[in-house]
């Protein structure tokens, strides 16, 4: 509810249309579907602009169905992140749109014609096992209209592979570095390109990797500036902020 | 034993009906029935007004078997937690009134009846996936004879979510917020409420949440005042201490 | 503004005594007085019952000089966190009545009569060191009108001296345990009270105490049930949390 | 050195104007100055759009009087961070123009007129305490051209002072978030606006906060989408990514 | 080889029976037996009195079997810790003599009589989830001729129980502690006994207690004197320690 | 209190020479002094053979004055620890006999004749940098009367220093390592003598030695057998253990 | 490209042989094979004298059996670390002649004669759980042609086993120390020898090695000088940096 | 003691020259000078090759006034690191030849003239604050006799710095890499140039560098292949060891 839908009420409740007991709850309601374990926030898309989207780790099997149950009640896209096959499998019965991306653990069903913008987006990963963060970085990107260059295997131990990039790389709007082990790569691009660069360290390496932590504090700690980073492996989230830069 | 039993027995040993050798004895012998592996503190409920509880990770079945059969011989309520389904079978055996609960891995067995108080706990959590640990508590606070609001999925992250169930929460006497990821919601509840508020930070979550760290970290820091923290995961603590306090 | 102002103001706004434009205004408009760098909080004890704190530390003399020249300019009382004694003359200089505790480094200012509560909170601590962050919490639970009782220095290095006062722990109806090093107090005062136990590790160690990280992880694991954590050294928290369960 | 000029040189590689060898030479020769210590990235500017910035934490006084001093011989614009007064005091003799903002610890020199953009970065803090990250992030957006909206003290405790100034916050074109202890605040925006938001968590905090890691920890786990995080107490990171974003 | 057989083999170079060339070998030739992966000290029992004992986890059942079989050549006990079953069954076919306990996960093959000493060593536990580890220190303690009370689930959290078996403590020469969780049972055994203490944490218990380090710190804090502190679950290093001390 | 004590303290009772409220509340009351911050343990040298120990640290001046003035008035011999220069010039004045040792801030005031024990503790130190530690725990044997043999500077990097002062170490009765950086010299140690083995990890070191702490998990992750670890610099914690080992 | 064939073009350019676009381009464009997911760089051997490794962990099947494909089209020698059993079969039926090594999890293809060094490496570890580390190292070795002697089990609980091979450490060129737990094998080495020492830190052990972390810190803080250090449980990185330094 | 010189000796035995028992002492004797608190190793030149060195940090003016005095009775080079500017002028008086590197807190005393080896050493560091860390490694170089080239400030933040000067890098033996925050810069070096690299991470940075560990992760998960690091600002270890593979 907006600024206008509430001038518009409270002068309904100046001409007594509706009584102020009711505006009052009105004002104190807020718009999302409580199916008991899950508030749904079905406005969400008019509120941010984006649908909401489905964290599915953690969830039971019952209560996916019962969400996308929901959501395909109405007619708007749908994205859901880090669900297992087995999800799938139980959540597919119930639509045949839903599409399923086994190696980013995603989710979309794509039900409204997506709008593209006209700049893109360039995802750049230091090895092929950062892969599957890539794609849920792409995918996600797809799902909310955006163009993608998607530039693999391009780490710091072999830079003459970056140099030969770097034009496809100068032209996108924004540029995602996906990169494991120590990281260096959102660095070497933070330096070379004057676009918003997000750096998304990810839990590829072993030992002292810590599970993405080396990556982690060596993105927060690039001497390149412009650089923000998002938590391990969170594909989805920079895919997602990458949007709200580049639909600027 | 407390102050009064002790004077009482001194009282006898004055009038020589019990001998001070016996005297002695029974002050230092203390109340728990010992079966090898553990002690069972039969007379906890006596003494500190709560039956004792069986933490079942890390023991046998054999151990639970023989733990639960000893308190079975008694008639008092019982609470496990932390239970598998696998040691919920082994004790079933025992007893047919014995109740599990999968999501939130708690055995009940309540032959006494449950004496409700008059005022309500309310759990607020910030997404679906936190429901475990929100049960552990729910049940928690049933089992200890508490009424109880469950107000599920109010993340920080559609914040209108929550300002429609505040004056349910305001309701209650005390607050549980179970989070995991950043755990805002703690600070946040915790500023809207002046009742006494409980933050459970949950492992839900990936990455950098370092199996609820995060969450932990976030909820202790809160700049809003008035919050305790239990350990991540802890929803029988917290309903436990929330019970404490509900019951003053 | 609660419910009930609401209600009457949405009333004159059918009566037209208000316009909706004004009405919407209000309904944004929330009540704080900005100072510029800060925002304060006037109506706070009219919202949840306590008046703002301020959090002193990492403010400038100035902006504490503002703030507190702001506060004065009303009525209510006023309570200072981690001050400095530098800060205490700057302020002290806007009024006599400002009251410095150099050990717990509060600042406060009475001038409305506090109304003090039949029931009392304990403070337990482990060692003579604890005792600034223990006079923090009592000075806190005197400021919000809470009988305290201290008891110190009765660590488990030498439990008979925690026996002998257990009758005046048990007497409270919450107790505070303040607790540096391993913070095994906490656990212990746990297992012999049936009240609500807040813990407060303090940083009072050195070498692997880790500036009192390992108090901190020993009370959120403690195998005591019903004890609610706070920041280490926070006794204002633990004061204040107390105060509200008291106060129930 | 861009593509451009290499054909031009090319060009004249061909016509026999430059031997091969002099051009080899120039391609491998990279467009700095090398004062010893120091290698001043005097080009900068023209490649990225944004002029070297100075780091002077670590630097000796003489080192820094020699860095501006070559800086000087140019006519560009300079920014300088995480300078001390006494550092200042010394370069201070080689310009009078040069300007240092104690609180924020940075140094500017403007000497080419800035051209402002059309678009603002909004700059919302949690406390009057995290000033000093949020003045870094605001000198440095205006050093790059970019109008800016502060909006201090406005943290997760006292929320409703949030939701006042929300309309102010969503005008902006980027959203940069300040906030010490549990850094709650980045969510909570991150939730209700639409638009990039950078979270800078700060040290602001005691005990558990572990000089930031607490509110670095929950703003990586933020359960609202669309947020990139920088280091601890970098507001300078901040606002160069955020003028990055406004001037797309 | 000790002083006294280095004086006589000097005496026969003396003599000349043996060449210096001989004598400078076998001082440098140390005593083991080399099967290739593992050096197997044969005469430790002899040089510090106690067996090599073989550290079972990490090897391979072809490594094992070797080296048992190296050992079973021999006529001296043997000791084999953190073997798994499958291992047990592996060597179990090169001797019917070799006893596995599978809860401590300890192999021995007792062929010389083990002579115990008079004293005694105690070991406390604070749960029956401890109970592997302690029956590490139970066995190894045994294995080296210690006799052993073992004192189960007197927790802190029930202080009372462990009251009741104080004096069986006190009647020790030496006592080890097993506690998990927030370990406070060794600074409470720490300070009511006069004997070296040994504290043993476990991975037992869930969240915060990061698989034993909250214990682990809390033991090395502890406000008791007195109390040395062996690795997470390492039940061995305790009881060989406790051994080595009561066997003085 | 103990138990031929209580016994006939009870039989008094039956006499009727003691009314039981009188005998209740003996039972009840422990022994110490209590001086208002602290509680003076004056029977803790008849209960467990040594005299209470005073950790200066965090106390003020006041406090240690009134300390120390109670403890004055007994004739018991008091040791300090982590004394400040300035807390002995404040102690001083109250008893020329205090003795202060700049090194390892240990204040001891000797007033009743030391019993040495026949046997000896050696301390073996890596670097001459941990002296202060060493010190500490040398002090602290002597102060119970036990006979101690310093060997210091005999660290891993230069193992023959080691080997030719091993016949010295093995004549103790006990050994206590103390070393920083790494800490290996504890497992070398360890690994040659027979004795039990107490390892003191310093904070001698840099960089990743982390306060201390890389030294401290390589002693708990020793592969010798036999070796109890105190906390970080904890040089009396190591000397109070070796004495109750040396006088068994 | 070096300089070399950069002169030669950029002469054929003056000639007009080649246009400046083409020359331009070909400078741009750098040596490897793209094959989507993977860049090959098949000129790294000619580059910096190894042949590109593939490091196989978090690759699919799919993408090695690609990569394994476009490298099979060469003749080089090839190397693959971290490979499970299972990409071996799949890679298997690409070309019989590829080995895999179980225990270390390498898979090596050799079609060019390997030219050994007349100088060696030594690899000592610890323990016999070190092994798959150490062969790790060794495999790499000797397939960049390094002769290599294999010292294993000599870890410093019993450091009269080192002292006897020390003569064989002490011929090599170059030393890898492979130790798990406290890792103190590499300080005892590294003071005894006066060649470069590489130490490979293993997560053998448990409890506070933290996976391996024990040892590494352990090793960064070596007493010894002359240590360089390699991430934990990496095997081929030791064995290629010895590699590097015994061909120099 | 060599296997020379033991030979020797033991045919002086068998002729009589030297009894058993001497001989037997001075196997056992090792070659160091005991001064109380330090046993210096006056043979370590002639075991190792290098001098021994004075680590500074922890000593007291007293001890290091002795140890450079009896060092000063011999003709030896000496080096001292991370000594204060307070413990040059006390050891200052003891020698004119002392040289103080205030800014590597480096102590040199060259008596015996240095012979350089032909090939030379790289130092690149990723900026000018990095420099302390790098003198100490270029000073402790040239002091064991290797040329040095020292190039600075060419971080991966504008790498066409580093490209510029790849050429001289390249003709170095050895490469050393000094860098802070991220530490990206070995991993750059480290894909560039086929000699061994050693890499220094330094404290330079703030927030979450934590002092360096940031860099320190990095350089340990680098996805360059032989990469050997040193701890945290150990520019000495790195020149030693740089040293030891230069001089192969």
């Amino acid at each position: 509810m907006d600024k206008n839908s509430l001038l518009q009420m409270l002068s309904q409740v100046r001409k007594g249309k509706i009584t102020p007991e009711e505006a009052s709850q009105r004002i104190l309601e807020l718009p999302y579907q409580d199916i008991g374990h899950t508030k749904l926030d079905m406005m969400r898309e008019m509120r941010v602009g984006y649908p909401e989207v489905i964290y599915c780790e953690g969830k039971t099997l019952n209560q996916l169905q019962e969400i996308f149950g929901k959501l395909l009640e109405g007619d708007g896209n749908i994205l859901g992140t880090r669900a297992t096959e087995e999800m799938y499998r139980s959540i597919a019965r119930l639509s045949k749109e839903i599409v399923y991306y086994p190696v980013s653990r995603l989710l979309t069903l794509k039900r409204q014609p997506i709008m593209y913008s006209e700049t893109s987006v360039a995802i750049v990963t230091a090895g092929t096992s950062d892969l599957p963060v890539a794609e849920e970085a792409e995918k996600t990107l797809d799902f909310y209209g955006n163009k993608v260059k998607m530039i693999t295997d391009v780490g710091v131990a072999g830079i003459h592979r970056l140099f030969s990039v770097l034009p496809v790389i100068r032209e996108a709007r924004v540029v995602i570095v996906v990169a494991g082990m120590e990281g260096a790569l959102a660095s070497v691009v933070g330096g070379l390109v004057e676009k918003p660069v997000i750096a998304v360290p990810t839990s590829v390496g072993y030992g002292a990797s810590f599970q993405g932590l080396a990556a982690l504090l060596s993105m927060l700690n690039t001497c390149a500036s412009g650089v923000g980073v998002v938590n391990i492996d969170n594909g989805f989230g920079a895919g997602y902020l990458a949007s709200t830069i580049n639909k600027l």
